[in-house]
């Protein structure tokens, strides 16, 4: 027997677990690619992943979230850059979980990243992948897993921190999918009021006003302080700490990196592994709702039609798609 | 026998059906209170209002959505008014699925369009009910179906507008559950660039600059038709209308009703019947999606612990949970 090609450059597949759990980022990207394509290939690499996530082993994982323009891709970039300087390995995904209409633009704001390529203690990876629901999609979580089960001591990530576009479901999903989100606002426009308005306020464990050198950062600040003292709370509630920051002059950030690492202390044991069973929860549902989203479009036949034609209940229709599953 | 003992004021239910179709806005407000509640007896209403809604006569069902503070509520207002100085019934939706905690702030907003109480041609509820998947639920897909199908000629609503807060998925899935979408943007800190790389601007039929006294109003128009033009496009393509308003001086609302009427005009016959479709599949898909959400919490045992322990892969726990549906 001969062996079986390889394309040229790419490991053999019986290496490819050993090489992940040393730490080899080449064997990272490749298990993101079985894993962001959805193979069986990058079954055992995700339950080493977990296993090793699971042993006391623990990176940080942040979900960076917040509208548009805020500066949550120049932000990212700079606590990179001040994470490294303090020793910590890091990795990023970022995910665009909008439609390749955008994808240029977006593309744009995160060429900066790249810079860091050439520095083996950062990692990162961009998705465009969009979940069936419009938010983050379950091999996204994936891949977050392989992020932070990868390696060993000595060349595991510190942190892994997960951006995404701020729109759509992808904003409410991080917060189920990440063990501290971080919500970046801008003194503009009224962002804070706003950002309690929409209801995204409670989803956040840290709150950066980013841009803080444009006018109203303060009156921001106060106006979400207000607003974080009209939820219900008592002694034990986490108030998410507010910090002003400038990403694009790296100002403000220690204080960022100290107000998530606060929250790590609050969560504390319990809490981590509460985070943990809820991101795979969040997981498996994503899963589950994507293959019947699937099984909804391979064999609906002429259901919509004849809800639509007050022939069928929704409910009648519900059932009979259910039962086919 | 004596009759069942029915609460003072309800109308008997046999009579619920007849006084919903002659277009009775008293059984209209205790039809959509069976079928936000879920209850079987919206079943035989929501079957009639889909049978009318089908036989040709066609409300125009407008989604309106933007990002919060961009006077939506405003605009739905004066949408109204200027409706009804037209002669045109309006029965209007007005979606919170963002949380309780926010409650307070966007009723504020909402208090205005109560004005229109009085007027026999206008009907507005508010619903707080938030999907299963943090989007619009199954159930408001009922009651806007219920709005749509109401009355007869001559009592039947002609336009059916659903305003949502914009967050998270409800401002996805508002295109899906009408046949045109409204985006709401303002002149303030570059939100047309921010809509593009959201990718919020697709889901768009019309789109009104609102506050349009504001400086930047022509600027940001201009962004808005460059982003367009990026866009893969030919003759046949929908550009969605790009109109100047300010809703708080109901300046701009004719050129607006009018953009929305001329997308009527270019779906046509056919396209209308395939926004119904989709509407439907939509309703049927929450559906699903609500009830097998509801079994994965039930009945999930220790299937995710297992999952971050590492010990179950989620494509299997996913099996797990499809095999009890």
């Amino acid at each position: 027997m001969t062996a079986p090609l390889t394309p040229a450059g790419s490991p053999p597949p019986r290496d490819l677990l050993a090489r992940y759990r040393a730490g080899d980022l080449r064997a990272l990207a490749r298990a993101v690619t079985l894993a962001e394509a959805g193979l069986p290939g990058a079954r055992p690499l995700l339950r080493a992943a977990r296993e090793r996530a699971a042993s006391g082993a623990r990176a940080v994982v942040l979900g960076v979230t917040g509208s548009p323009g805020s500066g949550k891709s120049t932000l990212t970039d700079a606590l990179i850059a001040h994470l490294r300087a303090r020793g910590q390995r890091v990795a990023v995904l970022a995910v665009d979980p909008s439609s390749p209409y955008s994808g240029g633009a977006i593309l744009g704001d995160r060429i900066r990243m790249l810079r860091h390529h050439a520095d083996a203690g950062v990692f990162v990876r961009s998705l465009a992948s969009r979940g069936a629901l419009g938010g983050l999609s379950a091999r996204t979580m994936s891949v977050l897993s392989l992020l932070e089960g990868a390696g060993q001591a000595g060349t595991a990530f510190d942190w892994v921190i997960l951006e995404t576009v701020g729109v759509g479901q992808s904003e409410v999903d991080i917060a189920a999918a990440c063990d501290h989100t971080l919500l970046v606002l801008t003194p503009a426009g009224g962002d804070g009021v706003q950002a309690f308005k929409a209801g995204i306020m409670e989803i956040a464990d840290v709150i950066a006003v980013n841009k803080a050198d444009l006018p109203g950062a303060a009156r921001t600040v106060r106006e979400l302080m207000a607003a974080q003292g009209l939820g219900a709370h008592d002694e034990h509630t986490w108030m998410a700490p507010i910090r002003q920051t400038i990403a694009s002059k790296a100002e403000g950030l220690d204080a960022l990196i100290d107000a998530v690492e606060a929250h790590r202390a609050h969560l504390g044991e319990t809490g981590l592994l509460a985070r943990r069973e809820a991101r795979a929860e969040f997981e498996v549902r994503s899963l589950v709702q994507e293959r019947l989203l699937r099984l909804a479009r391979e064999r609906s036949g002429d259901l919509y039609a004849r809800v639509a034609r007050g022939e069928l209940d929704a409910d009648e229709a519900a059932d009979t798609l259910l039962e086919q599953a």
